[in-house]
C-alpha cells in the first residue's frame, strides 16, 4: 500500500510515518518508483504497535525505539520485560534511606528480584515524597502489594499464553508492560470514585451519575417499633 | 527563613522557588528589606507538595496548580479527588466504541460513578491499542478490576481517617492521587520480575538476584516407581 493509505489505516500523518521512519523505529518501505513506495501489513502492525506505545503507553521516541529493538534481540523474554520495564519507567531520583526501606519490603513479601528492578527506585522516590511531606500512610502498602501481586500474575499469565511464538510473546510483554499501567490507573480513577458514592461520610462530587446511587444503609432506620 | 535556607531544607533551587511564586504555585514571601523576603515553615510544607507533584507525581505546573488551587477552594472533597483525578490523567483520544465498552464493563461490575469519570476515557484508550494491535487481552480486566478495588479501598481508608481536618484530608486527597500511580506501577515492575522467576518455564532476565531462585516444583518428576 502507498503512504496515505497506510495513514488513512492507522490514523497516523504522512509526516508523522516518516518521521518514525527516520527515527529508526519504523523499517523504511520499498522503494517502487521515482516518489513510490509501497508499505506491507508488517509496516501496518508496527507502526500500530509504535502508535500505543507513544499515545497510549507515554512512551518517548527513543524509549519505544529501544523497547523495539529488544523485541527483534535474540535475548531471553526476560531481557524483553527488563527493558520493557525500564524505558516505561520515570527516572526518579530516591534516597539511599527510602531505597532501602524498600528493598527491606521486597524481602519481607518473600519476594525474589532483579536488584536493579527499575521499580525499587520508583517506589523509593514516593516514599521519599511522602517523607517530606511529613506522612507515613505506608500502613496501606500491604493491600497495594497483594493487589500488584495479583496483577503481575496476570500479566505473566498472558506471556505463558502466547509463548509458542517467541515474537507473539515478546509482543505481549511490550504491550502488556506499556498499556497496563495505565488500564490500572484508569481503573483506579473509576473505582476510587465509586467507593466514595458508598461511604455516606464522604461528600460527593457536585455532579452526580444518571444511574441511582445505592439505597442507604437499612440500618440507619433505627429500632424504633 | 531566607530563600537559600528554603532552597536547602526542600533541595529546590531558589531559581525554581521564584519560577513557582512566580508561576501562582506558592504564595509569595514575605517582604522584609531590600532584595529580601521571608518564608514561613507554610511555605516549606507546601513547596514539598509541589515538588512531590511535578517530581514524582509526573504533574505539569499548570495541573498542579489546579490541585493545589482546588485544595484550598471551599468543595468538598469529592470535588477535591475529581481535581486530583482529572489533572493527573493523560490526555487521550478514545473512540465512542471503546467507550461504551468501558461503561458496560464498569456497570457488569455494579460500580455507580460519575459519567465524565476521567479512567472511562484512559480505559477506553487502552481498549483503543489492544484492538489495534489485533488483541483481545482483557481476559484479565476482571483481576485488574478487583485489584483496583481493592486499592480504591485503603485510598478512601485514608481520606476518611484524616477527615477531621478538612485541609488535612483535601491534602491526603491529592497526594495519593498523584503518587499512588506511581507506587503502583513501581510495585508493578518488581512483582512482576518475582512472578516471572517463579515460573520455570519463563527464561530469566540475564543478571541474576543474589538470592536463591526456588527449588523447582516436585510433580516434574515423574511416577517412576
Amino acid at each position: 500500500m502507498r503512504i496515505a493509505q497506510l495513514a488513512e489505516r492507522t490514523n497516523v500523518s504522512p509526516a508523522s510515518i516518516k518521521f518514525y521512519v527516520r527515527e529508526g523505529l519504523l523499517p523504511p518501505g520499498e522503494r517502487i518508483g521515482p516518489n513510490q513506495t509501497a508499505y506491507s501489513d508488517e509496516h501496518e502492525a508496527r507502526l500500530r504497535l509504535i502508535k500505543a506505545l507513544i499515545e497510549v503507553g507515554g512512551l518517548t521516541v527513543d524509549a519505544a525505539r529501544s523497547v523495539l529493538e529488544s523485541m527483534q534481540a535474540a535475548g531471553s523474554l526476560g531481557e524483553v520485560l527488563g527493558t520493557a520495564q525500564r524505558v516505561a519507567s520515570i527516572e526518579v531520583q530516591a534516597s539511599e534511606e527510602s531505597l532501602r526501606r524498600v528493598r527491606e519490603e521486597v524481602e519481607r513479601q518473600g519476594w525474589v528480584i532483579d536488584p536493579d528492578n527499575p521499580g525499587l527506585k520508583q517506589c523509593a522516590a514516593v516514599f521519599d515524597a511522602y517523607l517530606a511531606l511529613g506522612r507515613s500512610d505506608l500502613a496501606r502498602l500491604d493491600i497495594y502489594a497483594a493487589a500488584s501481586l495479583a496483577i503481575a500474575e496476570v500479566d505473566l499469565d498472558l506471556v505463558d499464553a502466547a509463548d509458542a511464538d517467541r515474537q507473539v510473546a515478546a509482543h505481549t510483554v511490550v504491550v502488556a508492560t506499556a498499556l497496563g499501567d495505565k488500564l490500572l490507573a484508569g481503573l483506579r480513577r473509576i473505582t476510587q470514585d465509586h467507593v466514595s458514592r458508598k461511604r455516606p461520610q464522604n461528600q460527593l462530587p457536585a455532579r452526580p451519575c444518571d444511574a441511582k446511587p445505592p439505597a442507604p444503609a437499612r440500618n440507619s432506620q433505627t429500632n424504633k417499633r
